[in-house]
């Protein structure tokens, strides 16, 4: 493995660790500050998520891609721009960054380090809404790719997601590493882990369905940016 | 009926109906979990209307020009932007979509896929506020197209619904398409049959008022981009 | 008076009304929808702000240059930037643009065409803000067309703005024009015509100061764009 | 001294002052004007901040490159891209601009131009969250930086710092210089002079950790624009 590739797998591993640190940080804020209304608690998770998403995209774009979400590399390496086995041990570092980053969201707000979460998410409407919040998020990030603008993909999967915490029954969580994530968390942002299997075969439904669209709405590929 | 028209109708189909769960959807939870003050409700709902639509025109703006709305691409289409066979074909896309969109919304947050919405909205002065949303949505659109800045079109178009959401009494519906959508859910973006027509009318007034002042204020087309 | 200037005029006129109309219709449907808490109302009316505020430099910036402004108009015109015979006629317009958005404002919102606000704004500590609000505005301005980044006027202006309306304890007017239209509604965004004299006072000294900034710290003009 | 290093240190002071008005004015607004809810106050506080430092650093950083944190102003001399010996002037203007600035909040919202904070603040977790908000800031910065994408590190910056106000514990003072600027405002963003050497001895360390961190996956300097 050469140095550009151990950077890489570095810039995942901390970027999907500060996502995590941002989602679960601001939940568990907005949840302290803001006890009396949850839609509000949502409204400060959102803005913050949509921010910090947006920003570390743009840190790590030019070193890794800046995935941080499994479903993400799969069907970057489906559509051949990334070498599979580059790809593949982009997700266990994926995964083990967004454990990370709770825990570090966790001492920061003074919690123990790990906990279960016990929040039960999982019914079938919001399954449905991960399914739709995962092909949504698939399409944005590969119609930019594939029409030569992946530098806007900053800006635009942060306001995707931003937009996803409210237009979507399950707040989207649209990614696998991060679903395992906030599993260790029993916050604002937390999900049971009886929660997170189905939360995660419907990400991979969507994650197909959104493919499906890239295939059939962007054929050619321009050159990316 | 080539390839690529047949991409920009399911851009249109597509586009028309995310557009619609972005309202309706965002909607829904804005109004289920912020029950104490409509504002907020509102202002969540705008938000997640903002980043969502501007990032829906990014992504479809290659295929299909990313209009959503009849009115729209019957301005384009005066404009003589593009061939009217294929624009008159957009609408009952458009329309369907919508619709669409408006169920999947619905089915999202445990609802019925459709139910007629109740809300009456329409009176004088959210008549005159519709005229006003969609005269200002067409002077945005084609003030840029026209300027060759039609790359500036997903976050301006964006930015101004998010804030013709509160500037405007009506909270700038401004698309036929989306306004028959919102028939379809009765709950927080929705508006009663009795009512949309009367939208409609004044949305179709609108964008009168906005060709006549971008044809007085932009005469001379540059290229576009 | 040649075509290009009465489309510039139209523009500033058109532009200054709409802007009025952004701020104050905000403003009246903010207080209305969420009574209980008058940051949330301010939150709401700033959002609405920033955005349409931005959008409508954006529109008009080609035509006319988007001043909406008469200190913009005077210091652009002292700085050399455009003829003086022009620049003079520019003010007129901006002011009649502010009332007539006023008006549309309050005819969109069910209320009469134009009343007196009774809303007491100034003293010492509002009239500083207004001061500061100015002298920033003009800062803004000045220093992107200075350095050729004049493109990037919408952003920074209308989240400047955004930001000012809570750093400032005056909720930052800083536009002689707007003030003006803003005693035409006695609703949240209003002004008492008593309060208005000082606070056009504070804004000409605050555009004193921050041309005297403009013109020590970006001394070179450059291209601009 | 040249003209261009007394420009520097000017845009240095006025940056470093506007900013601590920004924080501190926004933070008074938002307390008094939204009384019953903490969050909210917050969230007002990282909208204005968010967008009042984007607009900062865009007016000044061509002038002084706008750094208007001594941290940043130290790791950018140690990546040597400026001479240590305009560097270690930019220090003291730095803290005298956030002193000043934050007396000029206080008098714009009528209180005594200068009163000490009684707002404690330091404790492990919130020492924790200083260490990781200015690791962040100093990655995201020079990721910028030496990729060639400077010219993004307005809206980068502010939007991090908004974000960061939430997913932090301690709210994101991430800067020496607005530290001791915030111990002169007893109100919503003061702190207490006996927890601003803590935070500042945190955020030394996490500058070293954004540089260690800049160093590792950054290696290869690009052309800055």
């Amino acid at each position: 493995m050469n140095a550009s590739n151990v950077r890489a797998l570095g810039a995942e591993f901390l970027g999907s660790a500060l996502l995590a640190t941002v989602v679960i940080g601001s939940g568990i804020a907005a949840s302290r500050l803001s006890p009396d209304d949850v839609g509000l608690q949502l409204f400060e998770n959102a803005f913050a998520t949509a921010l910090g998403l947006g920003v570390l995209i743009l840190v790590f774009q030019t070193v890794s891609g800046a995935h941080f979400n499994p479903v993400v590399t799969i069907v970057d390496a489906l559509l051949h721009r990334k070498p599979w086995s580059l790809s593949s041990s982009y997700i266990p570092v994926q995964i083990a960054g967004c454990i990370g980053g709770a825990m570090l969201a966790n001492l920061m707000f003074d919690l123990p380090a790990a906990t279960w979460s016990t929040t039960d998410r999982a019914s079938w409407p919001t399954v449905l809404a991960e399914v739709v919040a995962t092909a949504g998020l698939i399409l944005v990030i590969f119609a930019l790719v594939r029409t030569g603008r992946g530098h806007l993909a900053a800006p635009a999967v942060g306001a995707y997601i931003g937009a996803a915490y409210f237009f979507t029954s399950s707040t989207s969580f649209a990614n696998p590493a991060i679903t395992i994530g906030r599993m260790f968390s029993d916050t604002f942002a937390g999900i049971a882990p009886t929660s997170a299997l189905p939360f995660i075969g419907a990400q991979v439904v969507g994650a197909a369905i959104g493919l499906a669209l890239i295939v059939g709405l962007f054929p050619a590929e321009r050159s990316s940016s």
